[in-house]
Parts: C-alpha cells; structure tokens; sequence
C-alpha cells in the first residue's frame, strides 16, 4: 500500500464488501408452467429460489461484478438456480427452457471476467442459472489414444485429481485454474499459464457434447479431419450461445514429476519481448514462459515485500541492467533428464540475450503465487482501489505499437489531479507469430462513478486494442466485449454466428446477451 | 508389372486416355447477360467458352475422373472458365454470379481427389470454372512475424520460390505439391507430408481474405485469440461453398538448409505403430515420419526394381525382421547440429523397438519419388489396373480395428474369382492421440462396369470407417465424401454447415453439390 500511495497518489479508506443480505433480490420471474416442467426434469431440491442461491450466481468475477457486489450498480440475479444431474438432464432442461421461452446461463465456476455469466433475460419471460456442479465425474480415460473425458462441471483441480491414479494430467492452468471447470475453458477459448507447453484449451479438445434446443450434438471422431470446417472449433468459444457444454474430451499427457520454475531478468522491454520471440520461433519455449515489462516487474519486486528491492536493484545494475524486466521460465517433464535437456535447449536459444538469473527460488515464488491474483484483487478492492486486468494479442511486428497504445490510452483515461493510474504489461502465451499482452491496471477509485470510470477507462483499452489485435485473448467476449466483436469479425462474421445460433437455438434461450 | 500379375492375378491390356478432341463438349449454357456482365468484369479474353479450356477443367484428379476423362461414365462440363486478374474482380465475379444465378467452381491446381471441382450446375443455369491461375503473387512478408501473405491461386512450388529471397519456407508437401495451390489448401483443409515438423495446413493459417456473394470477408488479426469461435477454422475446409478464397495469410520458417532422410525397417505393423505412437506422444516425431504395412513395403520394394529384394528379406531376416514395415523419418532444420539433436531424439524413443537401419539412400529416394504417386497411377491406368487412394483417421485405441475393416471391406468388394486386390496401407500423419491411414488400392479393372467396380469399392470402405473414424483425414469431402458427412457431425452440424452456407451465399451459387 505504501509502493500503491506513492506511484499513483491513493488515499486509502475502507470499502469492505456488502453482505449478501442486504442486497434487495427480486422475486422470481419463473412462470409456474415451466417451474413445473423444470422441477419435473431436476426435482424438487435441485430447483433453487433462495435469494441467497440466486445471488451467488448473479454475475462472474470481473473488477464492475465485484463493484456491483459492493453496491455499486444493478446486479442481474437469476430467476432460480437449476442443478441437473447428469448430461441428460441438461438435455432435457434445455429443451423445457426453449419451450417456455426461459433464458439459460450455463453457469460453471462462475470465474468470468467479462460478464459471461450474467443473468440477463433478453428476449425471455425469465433467465434460469444452470449450474453444472453435479456434472463432476471422470467419463472415462483411453490411457493408449491419451483421451480423457470429463463431464463439464468438473472443477480443474477436481480433474487433475481424478487422473492421478492414471498419472495423466491435463495441463491447464489458467489464474481461474482453483475455481472454474472443464466446460468453461471450452465454452471460452481458454488458454493457462502453461499454454506454451501444454496448448491452448482448444488445441486439446478432441471432443465434445453439447446440449441444444434441437437436440444433442456430439463432435469428435479422430485427431484431425478434413470432412469440411473443424466444427469443434465453433462449439470452443460459443460461450453456452449455441448451447451447453455437457461432457469434453480431452488429450491428455503423463503427469509430470519434475518442475523446475526460474527467475531471469532481463535489461528492458524490447530484449525481453525480442527474446521470448527467439524461443517461441525457435520452438524452445519454457513450458511456463512469462515477460513482465518495467512497471509489472517494479510492481512485483514492491509488492512482493521481503525481497531487499534497493539491493537487488543495484546488483542488477551492477551485471548492466538498467530496466529490469523480470523472465520467468518453467519447465515440466516426467523426468530430469528431459527438464535438463529442455531447459538447455531454452537457455541455449536465449545466448545472444543479457539475462541475470535469479534463480529458482523466484521461479517457485511466482508459481506459488500464480493463482493468488484476483484474491490480491479483493483486498485491494477493500481499501478504495480500482483494480481490474485486460489483455489481447497480436502479431510479432505489431506487439510494441498495440502495448504503447493501450497504455497511453489507460493512462489517459484514468489519469486524474494527483493521481497516476499504474499500467503494468507482461506477455504469458507466445506464438511463432505473435503474442498475448495482459495488462493489469491499478488506479485510486471514483467515489461517485467508480463503474464509469473502468467503463471509460476500458472503452479506450478497446478502441486503442482494435487497430492492432484481438479484443481479447484468453478472457472471452460475454457482455463487456459484445460491442468490439464485429469489428474484429466483420459484419458476415456476425451473421455467421447469428445463423448458426438460429440453427441451434431459434427461440434465442441460451445465455442472452453473450457473444452475439 | 510381373509383381502385379503375380500377386492379383492383373491381365494387362492397353487402356490408354483418350484425346481429348474426341469427347462431345456440350455448347456453353451460360446466359447472355450473365456472359455480358462478367466480360466486362475480367475482359474477353479472360472469359473462355473454347471446349478444350472448358474440358480442362472439367473435374480434379480422382480415379472416377481419371475414368471418365478415358471415356468412362460421363464428364462434368462447366459453360465457362473465368480468369480473374485478382482479388477484387473475383470479389465482382461472385457477386455478378450470385445475381445471374451461375454456380461458380473454385479451381486452383485441379488436384481434388474426390470431386471437389466437378462442374456441377446444382439448380444453377449455368457453371463456370473460377480458375485463380492469375492470383499468383506474394502479398506481403512480416519477417518479424514470420507471416506471408499469397494470393490464393499461387502453386505450393512457386510460393517456394516467391519465399526464397526472403529465406522462409511454407513446408507444406502434399502429394499433390507440384500442381496444388494455397487457396486449395486452405479450402480442403490439406495436410502435407511433413506435417508433423510443420503441421497441417490449417495451423499454419493466420489469415484468409473470402470473396461471398455478400460481399468480402477477412478473418485474422493475432496468432491467438478468444473473441468467440475461431471462424477461420469455419472457411479452412469450406470447399470453396461459403466464398472463393482470394488470399491467405500464412505462418512461415526459416527455409531449412540441412536434410537427413532415412530408411528404417520395423518387424510387424503392430510394432511399427506402436513405434509411430511413442514418438508422437514424445513429441520427438521426425518432420516426415511414414510407417508402411508389410503390403506397401512389399509394394514399395517390389516396384523399386533395383533392390535385391530377396536378398535384402534375407538379411532383415536374419536382424530379426520377420515382416518388414518400411519407417521413412526426415528431419529438416537450419544447422546440422538442430537435426543431429533432434534425430536422437526421435531414435532415442526408439530404443525399445527392434529396428533396421536402411540408410540415407532409402529416405532419399522416398524423398524423391514422393510425388510421383499421380504418374504411376496414370501408367498403371494405360495397363488396365484399378488403382486408387483412400484415407481416414481416428484414435491410437482404434487404429487396428479401422485398419482391418477397410481392408476386409476393400478386399471382399473387390475380389472376383482369380483375382485379388492389393490393400496397402501407411501412416503418414501421426498426433499424440491418433494418426491417420492412408490407402492404395490396386485391381484388375472391371472391363464392363469400371466406375460401378470403384464405387461400390469406395462405399465399402466408407461404411467401414464410419464406426471407428473421419471420412477424410486430409483429401477433403467434394462430391465423393459428402454422402457420409452426415453420419460424421451429425444433423445438427449439416443444418449449421447449411446455416452458414445460407448466410453466405442465400442464392446456392458457390461450388454446388460439394460439402452441403
């Protein structure tokens, strides 16, 4: 909080969370027809009204949810909360929502951050929360193909347990990693931290069953296919519009044994950025590979406390590094002498590049640390700070110009008397061809408009973003970024979806207001 | 031929193709004012109504074609061959057919094995061939970024050379290289040889720029990105039926300067497979890994003359080999010491299979003949031989199961007293949960019924695949494979095909009768 006071001029005060109970939860809406047909489906005690229930699945995780949940705003609350069994529940329940015109929220860890869960109604009489948490169980595993399937609500920690007694892993570690669940990842294009290892959530989707209003689809035959458009890629990334997710199939790979996460810095952005170019087109990256720029890598070193910041910084200037850019690099096998090989072949690629290792214990700390995000956000929250992330994409020779650009625009938007607003960078996912940029903003909050200011402040990141990359990454579109989608598809891109979810879902009952 | 004639009982006769000049060309039913308005597009001499530009292009390059250009059932004439100068006279020439109600077929290099560029009119009063030979430029290169922008009508070996200057490769090397073009790639979601070190050709899209009745559509601003489903992925395998591909923006590598290619013999397909697979879930596949049946090694041995193949069987033999099944592994990189590191690693997961070492000599002459596939079927053809490809995928657990029951169904349909087929079959195309088998066909021709012969062959073997994989691993759906496209994705995913399709293109004018 001192590093925080300093850098942007906050004046701290105390802006505790409400408790739920003093939240004014509106009746529900569920006309009795379909609240009979739907407690027919689930049973009784699967169908939940409680304002409390309903509450718990208003909304997601973004910076304006957790305002909304701080009494900033209007909270959209679901009008019940259904918990099917099993995939034919959610068959059937999809089908009896269509059919009394009830809207549908395909809720899972509930870890958006871009308004993909809210409880919007549309065009319907009322909106239901499916959530998916009984849907937990391992399917079954194919040890020789490396398949795994999993029904969708499987939490990813609960999935990496049940493939430990098969010494599997999935490999997905996303920040949401704790909380979310297999069919989130599909239904959002996720990527983890280790996606340049591991793949993106989409490169390991070999299957998948979905529950629409016409029917169940099941894709998902072999590894790859030229029998026309990958269809599982327009199922990844539907976001629950064209319908729910049931059960994925996944690949999977031995879980590893050996772990070696390390600490570099690197002396400023453009070699830190050019190197990471090198592994990823040499095809040498670190399982784990993560670039912050100055002000993250400040921000890290502040906040991280007991390290001697001063020290390290003179030590660091000492071996010629000026603008310290903190590297992390991790790698993870099922034996040493692969992680040794690997890793060898990452530092080799990295020779032409002033780097200072710090070692492993800052590699560790990081991975440690690495899913502790949106709780520091929480806390943060707690004492009068706007803190909220954003992040996109783009090609090599654009990755500069797309990072000044969104910087300036933050800056500019939440730059205020007094005050700076901290716009701090890192690049997790890199490609042969280009790379993610993840933005973490920290500013002191509006006290009469906070959710205007981020909603300005994150209307500028959008138009800065568009000229250069992809409006977003690895978050997913939902509500908050709806308005920028056509713009980076094009209008015959918006019909496109608009077609296939009136193919799928004519009477518009799924998760209304997301993606199209 | 003595080896054919042994083994399936083969009575040659001359069959050679027939001159063209002696097929009755129909007159060209294109409308005047569609004739008029699309002159006026591309000018007169781009517009071509002569009855041998018109039989040129006048269906691709599979078996049934081959037929009927011997004067075998009947030929698919389209009433016209438009030459567009470049990307926005295609975008004219869509529009203009949309209006006339003239089907438009895509042709690139004219490679389509299964009907992907017969002349079909569907309910269109006329057809023409859209032949993209004049979009024949490189665009653009970001080196930075390694990413190249083609025109769609560029064949594979001179984007090549276009990318020599720049030292950059594309590496995709199908068998049909020397004719294919990117556009065509990109529409039959293709997949080379080497596709293991460079992937398949929808990997290496990052953009793609679509000429549709509606006007133009471009798709790709990052490597990576969760703004909804991945729509290229809808437009690689389209078929040419949602728009004409004008151009594609690709990932490219360094151009490799160093080549080992080698020959290894493995003892059994069992053997051979489980091999294959162990790499594969390694990831430590050579750029080019090829694993041949003891049917194709037999073939492969027999039909390279110069071997002493009996004195080779004896050694192998006496190595322990009792049923030879040929690996061919290529490694291509920049520097002898990146192929040297990565073929060790490759024959470092083979330690535990029982294997012969053939040399270089073996991987390079498959190097060397491995597009001449074509040309040996067009000479077996002049003979009165049966020859034909098929291929499929699907996962390592049911790769044995497929393998034997499109065998078992190729060779009861096709077996008649005396004489026997010859079924080969190799993996070319291996991912860490499955790999792809590729056919060879080989019978005496049927005198009477040619085509019936194929064709019942052909349904055997689709319906045999049906339970345990994909209809096409890489030749795409055309006319041939789109009877059994259904089974595949389902009726949910024809009626989305047809969704797209309709939002695309609402007057059916692009490529009838393929895909939907």
């Amino acid at each position: 909080m001192r590093w925080l006071r300093t850098r942007t001029g906050l004046v701290e005060r105390s802006t505790p969370v409400a408790p739920g109970s003093t939240f004014p939860v509106p009746e529900s809406a569920l006309p009795e027809p379909a609240h009979a047909a739907l407690t027919a489906i689930v049973g009784e005690q699967h169908l939940l009204l409680d304002p409390a229930e309903r509450l718990a699945r208003a909304g997601g995780l973004s910076y304006l949810d957790l305002l909304r949940h701080r009494g900033s705003g209007e909270l959209a609350v679901p009008d019940a909360v259904l918990l099917p069994a099993d995939p034919d529940q959610v068959q059937r329940v999809v089908e009896c929502c269509a059919e009394h015109g009830v809207g549908i929220v395909p809720f899972g860890g509930g870890t958006s951050v871009v308004g993909g869960v809210t409880a919007l109604r549309g065009g319907c009489a009322a909106v239901v929360a499916l959530d998916l948490v009984r849907l937990n169980r391992l399917v079954s595993v194919d040890p020789v193909s490396r398949l795994a399937t999993f029904q969708a609500g499987v939490v990813a920690p609960e999935a990496e347990r049940l493939l430990l007694p098969h010494e599997l892993t999935i490999g997905h570690v996303p920040q949401s990693f704790e909380r979310a669940t297999l069919g989130g990842f599909a239904a959002t294009r996720s990527s983890g931290q280790a996606s340049a290892g591991y793949g993106r959530f989409e490169d390991m989707i070999e299957g998948v069953r979905l529950a629409t209003p016409r029917g169940e689809w099941r894709l998902g035959v072999a590894p790859a296919s030229a029998a026309g458009p990958d269809l599982r890629q327009l199922v990844v990334g539907s976001e629950g519009t064209f319908g729910v997710i049931t059960e994925v199939t996944l690949r999977v790979r031995p879980r590893p044994s050996v772990r070696r996460y390390e600490g570099f810095v690197v002396d400023g952005w453009a070699a830190g950025a050019a190197a990471v170019r090198a592994l990823a087109q040499a095809r040498v990256l670190a399982d784990v590979t993560r670039l912050s720029d100055p002000t993250e890598t400040e921000m890290a070193l502040s906040l991280s406390g007991g390290w001697k910041t001063a020290a390290l910084r003179r030590y660091l200037r000492l071996r010629g590094i000026g603008e310290p850019c903190l590297l992390i690099l991790g790698w993870e096998d099922t034996a040493t002498d692969a992680v040794r090989a690997r890793r060898a072949a990452t530092l080799r690629a990295l020779r032409g590049v002033r780097t200072v290792g710090l070692g492993r214990s800052v590699g560790e700390k990081w991975r440690a640390g690495r899913f502790s995000g949106p709780r520091q956000r929480d806390a943060l929250m707690d004492q009068g700070v706007c803190v909220e992330t954003l992040e996109t994409a783009t090609y090599w020779s654009s990755l500069d110009l797309l990072r000044d650009a969104v910087r300036e625009a933050l800056t500019s938007s939440l730059e205020v008397a007094g005050q700076v607003p901290v716009v701090a960078c890192h690049i997790s996912h890199a490609y042969e061809t280009g790379a993610s940029l993840y933005f973490t903003v920290i500013a002191p909050r509006s006290d009469e408009d906070p959710i205007g200011q981020w909603s300005a402040a994150k209307a500028a990141a959008c138009a800065a973003i568009r000229p250069f990359g992809t409006i977003t990454h690895h978050h997913a579109v939902g509500v908050d970024h709806a308005p920028y989608l056509g713009a980076e598809i094009g209008p015959l891109g918006v019909d496109v979806l608009r077609a296939v979810k009136e193919a799928l879902d004519p009477n518009w009952v799924l998760n209304p207001g997301k993606l199209v």
